[in-house]
C-alpha cells in the first residue's frame, strides 16, 4: 500500500484551460495525494485563480526544485514543451503533456529519453481528451491481434461538420460558431486543415502498431475543402461526413494509415459521434469492436486524463510500447485501394486516368462529382488538395488488391471518357 | 523494466469457453510472458483442445505449486470459486476471476482477503467482458465527481430484446434464437429475470461509489414479465426497450441504484447498443458523458478481459477501492421518484393509489396501462413481480423531491380514480 500512497509533488508548466482545470480538479480529489508545488507560466502580469506564491515564471525553480517528482507541461508551444521535457526526463522526473504536437514530431527522442533515463512519459490526454485510447491500446490489444481503429479524433471539425449537417450552416458559419463557443482556435488551421487530427493518428500508430512515423510521411487532409455540394450528396444518401484518422491492417501485416473525410452510415457507431465529442472505434480479433466515445477537448475532459496519468504513476505505471519492441515489425503500406468520391467545379478537372474503376458521376449546377476506386499511391502527388477538389472515402473504403474485380477494372473509366468526349 | 517482464505462472481453474480461450490468446501473445502450468478441471474424460499434460482435477496441484504466482479463476460455480478464490488469496497468489455471481455475493470477504495477504485481486472480465469499466471506474472517476453509470450490461437480455425490437419476435422466439446462437444458457433464468445484471451493478457500486450493498437488498427485475403490448407501444413512441442497470448520484449525496427495462430514445448512446453488445455511459462532473461499448460475453471478449488483468498485474496493478476508503461514505437511497410505464391485463389490477401522478392511461384489445410517477419505496413490495404486470422506466426516469410539481402531485390520480369509477 505504501507505493500507492506515493506522494505526487507536482511541477506544473502552463496555467492556460487546463492547466487551471488540473488545479481545480486536484482540490476536489485529495485521495489523490498529489499537489502542485509550483506553476510556471510566461506572463506573470495576467490574473490567476489560484494564490501567487504558486507562480513562477523560472522554468528552473521547477526543474531545480528536488521535491518535485512529476513534471506535468500543458503548454501550447510546441518547441518550448519539447525543451521541458527533455529537461523533465533527463532529471528523471515522471512526465505527463498533452501536447500531441510536440508528442508527434519529437517521438524517437522521447522514446530514446524514457529508456536512458528509465523514467515514465505519459500522455493519455493527447489523443481524445478523456477517452482513455492509448492505455487501452497498451493494455487490451497485443498487436497480431489488432485489425484496425478508425476514429474521430479532433473535436473541432467535428463540431463544425455537425453544424454542416444538422443545421444546415455554411461551412464559414459554421466555423465561426465553433470559435465563439470555444471549440475551435482563433487560428483554426491546426484543426480545420487535419493536422491536429494527423498528429494523433501518429501517437496511436505507435501503441497500436509500433509504427513510429513522422506525421508529413502519412496521407491526410481536413475538412477546409469540403462542398455544399458534398454535404447534399451526403444527405441525399444518408450518410454524414467525419473527419477519420484510421489505421488497418492488410492482409500481408503491412498497415494502410491516413486521415481523411468519410462518409459514415446509420449503422456505424461514428454516425452517433456529434459536436465537439471524438469516438474511435478499436477492431480486434478478440475483442471484435470496442466503441468509445466522449469529450474529445476542453479544460475537463483533458484535465480527467492526466489526472488518470497522475494516478497511473503512483503505481508506476509505464508505457511498455509492447509492439515497438515486438519482433514483428509493422510498416506502412502504399498499396492498396481507396472507395472514393472526388467532387470538382467541372468534370473536365477529373483526372479520371488516376481512376481504376468509375462508379458513378454526377454534373449538376452544384458542381460535379466522380465515385470509384483509386490507388492509394495515386493521392500521394496532392491533385487533390486545391480549392476547387474534395475527397471522400465512402464507408469500408479499403480495398486490397486481391478484393478488386478485376473483370469491371478500367472499364467504367473509359466509358466516362467517352462520355466526357460526347459532351 | 525487470518488473515488467516478470513472468506470470498461471494457475487455472476451469476449461468452458472462456478458459479454453485464454489458452489460446496466451499462445498468440508470447510479448505478455505469461504461461498456463496447469489447469484444474472437473471433468477428466471431455475432449479438450490442449496436452493432456496440462489438466488434473486436483486443486491441490496447483494451490501447493509454489512456482505458480497467480491464479485464475473460470468456472461457472459460484460457491467452488469462492472457495478457490479464498485458498489463492490466504496462499498470496494474485487472483483473477470471470465470475460476477461469487463476486457479488461475496464483496466483504474478498476486500478482507486482499486486505490480509496484500494481494491483489483483478475482475475486469466480471463486468461487461472487454469493456475495461471496473479500470475506468478506479482510474478516472473520483468518487465526488461521478454523477451516474448506466449500462446495458447483460448480453444475453439484449439479444433477446433487439429480436423483439428489429424482427418482431415474441419473447420465447427470440429467447430461443439466443440459446441456439449461444447468447444465452439453456437455463436462463439468470440472465432474464435480471440476476446476472444485479450481481454486476453490484460490483459496479462498489468501484463507483464505494457501496458494498448485497445484490438482494437492490431492486431488480429483468425482461421476462415485458408483454407484446410494451414492445408496441415503445415502437409507437420511438423508443427502445433496454435492461438498465444504473446508479445516479442524488442531490444529497445518496446513491439511487437499481436494474429495471427502460425506454431508450434515439438520443441516448444506448439506443445504439444491440444485439449481444453491452454499453455503458460514465457520467462525471470532469468528463461529462463517456460511453463505452463493445462484446460484454464470449469466451474472447471475455479472455481479452483477463488478459488485461495479467497484463497489469506485471507492474503490481491493484485495485485501490478509493472510495471505499475515502471519507465521505456514500449509501443507497430510497427516497426519490421513479417516471414509470406499467402495463396490466386490466385497469382494475393497476395500484393506482401508490402513484404520486398519472400522466396517461390506456386500455385497449392488448392490455392497458399506467404512465406516472411513484415513489422508488412503493416498488419494495413486489406488487409488480408478477405475471401479468411488466414495469418500464421512461428516460431519465430518476426525479426528486425538489424536481416534483407540487400542484399537479395527486390530481391525475384522481381523474384517473374517476374515470374507472364511470367505467
Amino acid at each position: 500500500m505504501s507505493q500507492q500512497n506515493k506522494q505526487l509533488n507536482i511541477g506544473l508548466f502552463g496555467f492556460g484551460v487546463v492547466g487551471e482545470g488540473l488545479y481545480k480538479v486536484l482540490q476536489q480529489t485529495p485521495t489523490l495525494n498529489a499537489c502542485i508545488k509550483k506553476v510556471c507560466i510566461k506572463h506573470p502580469d495576467k490574473k490567476r485563480n489560484a494564490p501567487a506564491e504558486l507562480f513562477t515564471t523560472n522554468a528552473d525553480e521547477i526543474l531545480n526544485d528536488l521535491s518535485i517528482n512529476v513534471i506535468v507541461e500543458l503548454i501550447d508551444d510546441a518547441d518550448a514543451a519539447f525543451v521541458i521535457s527533455e529537461k523533465a526526463l533527463n532529471s528523471k522526473r515522471a512526465l505527463i503533456s498533452a501536447n500531441k504536437k510536440m508528442i508527434a514530431q519529437h517521438l524517437p527522442e522521447l522514446l530514446q529519453l524514457q529508456i536512458e533515463n528509465e523514467t515514465p512519459f505519459l500522455y493519455e490526454a493527447a489523443c481524445c481528451a478523456s477517452i482513455p485510447v492509448i492505455r487501452n491500446l497498451e493494455e487490451y490489444f497485443d498487436n497480431d491481434l489488432l485489425q484496425g481503429i478508425q476514429g474521430i479524433v479532433n473535436g473541432s471539425t467535428n463540431y463544425i461538420l455537425s453544424r454542416i449537417a444538422d443545421d444546415g450552416l455554411s461551412f464559414d458559419d459554421a466555423l465561426k460558431l465553433a470559435q465563439e463557443k470555444g471549440f475551435a482556435e482563433s487560428n483554426p488551421k491546426l484543426d480545420v486543415e487535419g493536422y491536429d487530427a494527423l498528429n494523433k493518428l501518429s501517437i496511436l500508430l505507435t501503441h497500436a502498431y509500433g509504427i513510429v512515423e513522422s506525421p508529413e510521411k502519412i496521407s491526410f487532409t481536413g475538412i477546409q475543402n469540403l462542398k455544399e455540394a458534398d454535404a447534399i450528396y451526403a444527405g441525399e444518401k444518408q450518410f454524414k461526413i467525419k473527419l477519420i484518422a484510421q489505421a488497418k491492417k492488410l492482409k500481408n501485416g503491412e498497415i494502410a494509415a491516413f486521415v481523411l473525410p468519410q462518409f459514415v452510415t446509420k449503422e456505424s457507431n461514428l454516425y452517433q459521434v456529434n459536436n465537439e465529442y471524438n469516438g474511435i472505434i478499436i477492431e480486434s480479433g478478440l475483442a471484435d469492436k470496442q466503441f468509445f466515445s466522449g469529450k474529445g477537448a476542453g479544460a475537463f475532459p483533458t484535465a480527467s486524463a492526466v489526472l488518470s496519468d497522475l494516478s497511473a504513476l503512483r503505481y508506476d505505471y509505464k508505457y511498455e510500447y509492447k509492439k515497438l519492441n515486438s519482433s514483428s515489425e509493422s510498416q506502412l503500406s502504399n498499396d492498396f485501394y481507396l472507395k472514393v468520391y472526388v467532387s470538382f467545379n467541372r468534370l473536365l478537372q477529373v483526372p479520371h486516368h488516376l481512376f481504376e474503376q468509375i462508379d458513378e458521376w454526377t454534373s449538376n449546377q452544384n458542381g460535379c462529382s466522380v465515385s470509384g476506386v483509386i490507388h492509394f499511391s495515386r493521392l500521394q502527388d496532392n491533385w487533390w488538395k486545391n480549392d476547387y477538389t474534395s475527397i471522400i472515402l465512402f464507408p469500408d473504403a479499403i480495398i486490397e488488391e486481391s478484393e478488386l474485380h478485376k473483370s469491371i477494372k478500367g472499364k467504367n473509366v473509359e466509358l466516362f471518357t467517352e462520355a466526357l468526349t460526347n459532351n
